[in-house]
């Protein structure tokens, strides 16, 4: 890695009055100053967001490709500038220990392969990005802790959202109570899924249906806003048999989460309507939501409150910021600096003991019980 | 009533291109062919809504007024051109019997009273139209049913909903399948009670906390979207006895309906957040909502689907129409022309035995079956 | 007229916090405490728009009908309770004079009509609220002033917007500056016009073609919103001769208004394009807007700001009231307090003359200056 | 250049059914296929804008700097990956002749140095990508088209809004006359300039006020849209000389173009207003708008017509790209095709041309009229 001082932002007059919104420079790291990462795996999210996510990393650089398709790799790492001693099989993936390009790995493999990859690459002395759900089992989670605490490396849950500027303005105004005490959430997240044969299809792959994939950011929302975790679960599932999708994971499940505020969250996620993802706070003075919450791109607020005569229902209209590059700059600068990330391993375990939960209700038809947790 | 033909619609030429929205006069009968109604109570609904409801009837009219509150019963009678002679006190009420100017009576009672006032009015052998939720208890809606049937006067329950544009149209959307066969329906319906000795917040005049009172729409809602009747319900309530409005009543209930078809319904309604009432379909190829859905007014219409590169999402902004007045002539028109109303007694009914369900669900922790129902 | 107080509003306690909008109970006066009205002209915005904002109204009536439709005008005063003996041809018109239950007119006549019926109603006793263009000619204009102050009758143009909450809301953000100096309006009024023999496309009956009839309206709400009058004007013609409909009259007509401040109100209006209805202040330091800003019925106002690190654009949501009852129980109330009306013959008279200049202005191809007015 | 086909797009099964967007992963070319490009000018549009632009382009590469300020240039170099030896002062610029990675440049400099920088690009033999204005004069212009065809080499304006998938979509709507023919365009861009001292508000360096700063974007559209040239053109200028700002340029522009086929252009731009960027097409059987429209990012789309008793007011989400890369990649594209680029030198001339003329009304107070142009 270079020497010398990174560069610092250019300082121009501003173009515009201070009550408009002004212009802002990025201000990327050189390149041999950034966190080296292989990416591990090159399904539908790895081509169609975390590696363009990387075109906009400041602090990161993708250094590495690993994945079962050695032509589609090559492929993408022509695309990418990764070089072609730089591209990995799953059997080469431990050669990465020599690779001092890599520092560090983004997992994007399906569910069932999280546990195994995270855990060779902290024996090969990476730090760990892996994609949510952190894991199929509670017990995978913990192996997963524990063998990045072992090597001594970092170990990040790809929780997205929590480092992207609107669910950071809902985090906000909840914890500071902008509309007084939150009442209910309401989140929704789901998709009609295409593919019969998709792994996310396949229980032993997926671990689950819709809940595990998409549900887990109504859940994980619903602890971030409250700052709090449920005591308590309540769950229904919707299986539809007769659809050749759904006969291994269920079609729809809703889940309500108590929390020791009083706060309960409503949540629905699903395989089987048309994309949907929302999520909203009810307050209460006001309300406030985000609609699409839970898409890559193009998320939007809304708050509404009653003001004089008028009933305001306000956008808020954030920087749109690639949520990839962002999570992958964070979990750059905890490593430069030595820092837990944000969203660290437990963040991930913690959404999988919830997950057990709401399937034990939705299998018992009973409300279940979580621990009650400090902090 | 005057004999002679109703004066027909005007007919203008058409002012702008078809591609517009041509205007419409409408359309009143004469004053001497409507159906005159009593107005029984005059508290929040009937001060704020049902009586300019009545003021844009066309088919029915306001002759008489019963109220505990003389002085208010006087003033409010003057306002409405009532005159003096027909404003009745709770035990003047039967007297109503010879009064031929009224016809029918709108209930606008505290809940506990609806029974008593319905079953007196039909014995008086005046038709009765009465607010949601019909009564206090399956029992009581059954008498009132009962009552009115021996007395062959027709009764209807004031869903307004189900009279007005936007409710229409989203039926239709459901009817039709237009995106595809529904999944979920998410539907909420609160608001912020200001004042703990409210008769809302009592026992038993209202019968129960938010549930009856607004969260009925979302449950009515549910059942007339999808055409069919719940076979489960599961529950969650949210009592809160630190708030002194929670003594008697709950403070929030979420509630899931499973249809026969699969579909599942998930509902909240409260006391306690800020004024919130929402209403969406999830189906299989774009989802619809009302938000505002069930407000007395300025209610809006999305629809959101693919469509090649764009996702479209429609406001669709339909007349703007007095829901009262719509409930009110549809009752009118009933009685007129000896038609059962679109939401009769039955149908309240049916909405309080899902009632039942939902409190003992939330009461007991576990999902209630309800009998299938055909039609 | 009866004696007594005015019943008042009823005092009910609030249904929900402070936070939430309150209901507001309407409180209509009497009858017989009412100022009764002639509506005189039974066209599309007589029967579309003024005999239902008649029945909204709390503090005037309508109790007579004059029409040169004599079947028509028997089968209105029948829908809307108005006596047969209280249907007046043109002919009879000045019959009103003795008749008491009619203290006012409201003149809802094609263009060329407003002059000589607001100087036989002044002569015949009656007050006069009198639809825009107040005339087709700043001559007539004066001339119905002057009737009017001969008979010492008020006198009063129907600017609906001028009394409607949207439009208020809109002056008092302007007023107050609450973004900092206006500096740019733009409004645009059009419509898709539909049928070549409609007396709008006449020029003897409409005096002139988009400008007087819908142009009106951008030009009334630069003054509004400004409070000042413009110093000069530039404007441009489109004319569509192969089109049927404007044989004689202009197709759209565009023009801009330069007021002492320094404001620019850049105003577009047309007979050929779909309705579209808009209104945007544009201010130093944020914009409001209107859309639809000039229809009948369901107004929406924008507000855009920069806030920290978002754009807000806020919509606020205001009460939704009828124009034209609006307007009517202002004349009302001027008729029967005395005080002058809010939009009086000098201020129709006042967008004649501006409306001469734009003419003048599209015709020469020149600006056209206007003499600077004080108030 | 490496030899070797570029590699292909992958293709996975689809996640969601086609009723859904589904993903698309960008497909960018291997570094050494791209076509490199020097970045002339690092000011507020080149760091906030086109810099980040090159990082997402899929065909061009940033291989140079040329700039004024070596060290803010030696910064960005680094932050964007450029050798040093490839960052070039003003008089150095003439080098690139020898500097085989720069095949093409993209000026980002004041108004006034665009023509100088444009014609000493094409001698030594670079393609040319010019900021819009094209120059501050007609004669200018016609240099820079005259040098790059003596060189051989390719130049083009760069009208991003041209390569953006929302104006795509206007362009389609209106060719397709998919609401009617097109009767009139509304288009506005401004914003509350901030610095006293800024280059813009500099007569010399700018060449104008906001009309070829900002205003150039409306005329652009408006000719795009329409396919047309404008024949007449009438203006109005506000200047304000009490503000500091405006001593050499004027505040505000009102400018209306007269289309062949009838349409007319209403058009705004100033300084002196909260940042305001729409763009409105009113055809005969709808309405369709950008807002914004012409900022860098976050275009938003609406579309409204009527549909059987509703106005449907549809936003048309589309993708949301980033318009330099889209732009750059174009002209990329073009040389490596050796096709002309989309927006020429010639499409910058004219609007040239229109500016003379909006300048010459503004002046004069006459329309004034441009000739017909076939094409």
């Amino acid at each position: 890695m270079s020497e010398g001082p990174i560069p610092k932002p250019e300082k121009l007059p501003p173009l515009t009055r201070p009550t408009e919104q002004q212009g802002k420079p990025p201000i990327p790291a050189p390149p041999d100053r950034r966190v080296g990462f292989a990416l591990v795996g090159v399904g539908h999210v790895a081509l169609e967001q975390v590696l363009p996510g990387f075109r906009q990393c400041e602090r990161a650089k993708l250094t590495a490709i690993v994945s079962g398709h050695p032509d589609k790799a090559r492929d993408v790492a022509r695309q990418y500038d990764v070089p072609p001693e730089r591209v990995f099989s799953y059997e080469d993936y431990d050669r990465l220990k020599d690779v001092e390009e890599v520092e560090a790995v983004y997992i994007a493999l399906p569910n069932d392969m999280h546990c195994e990859y995270t855990v060779r690459a902290a024996q090969a002395g990476k730090h760990v990005l892996c994609e949510k759900p952190m894991a199929n089992s509670v017990e995978e989670g913990q192996r997963m802790i524990d063998a990045c605490r072992e090597a001594d490396r970092l170990l990040m849950i790809a929780y997205r959202c929590q480092y992207e500027p609107h669910h950071l303005a809902m985090i906000r105004l909840s914890r500071e109570q902008a509309f007084g005490e939150l009442r209910v959430i309401e989140a929704n997240n789901g998709q009609n899924q295409g593919n019969p044969n998709q792994w996310r299809l396949n229980l032993a792959e997926a671990g689950g249906g819709p809940l595990p994939d998409v549900g887990i950011y109504c859940l994980n929302a619903a602890r971030y806003l409250t700052g709090e975790e449920p005591i308590e679960v309540t769950a229904t599932n919707l299986r539809n048999p007769r659809d050749p999708r759904f006969q291994e994971v269920v079609e729809t499940t809703t889940f309500t989460l108590r929390f020791p505020s009083g706060v309960l969250a409503v949540c629905t996620c699903s395989y089987a309507y048309h994309e949907t993802r929302t999520l909203r706070v009810l307050a209460e003075r006001g309300w406030y939501e985000l609609n699409p919450a839970f898409s890559y791109a193009d998320l939007r607020m809304k708050v509404g409150y009653a003001h004089e005569e008028s009933n305001y229902v306000e956008e808020r209209r954030l920087p749109q910021k690639n949520h990839f590059a962002l999570e992958i700059d964070h979990f750059a600068d905890c490593i430069r600096n030595g820092r837990k990330p944000h969203t660290p391993g437990e963040e991930g375990l913690q959404d999988l003991r919830v997950i057990d939960a709401i399937c034990e209700s939705a299998g018992s038809g009973r409300p279940v019980s979580l621990p009650r947790v400090e902090g």
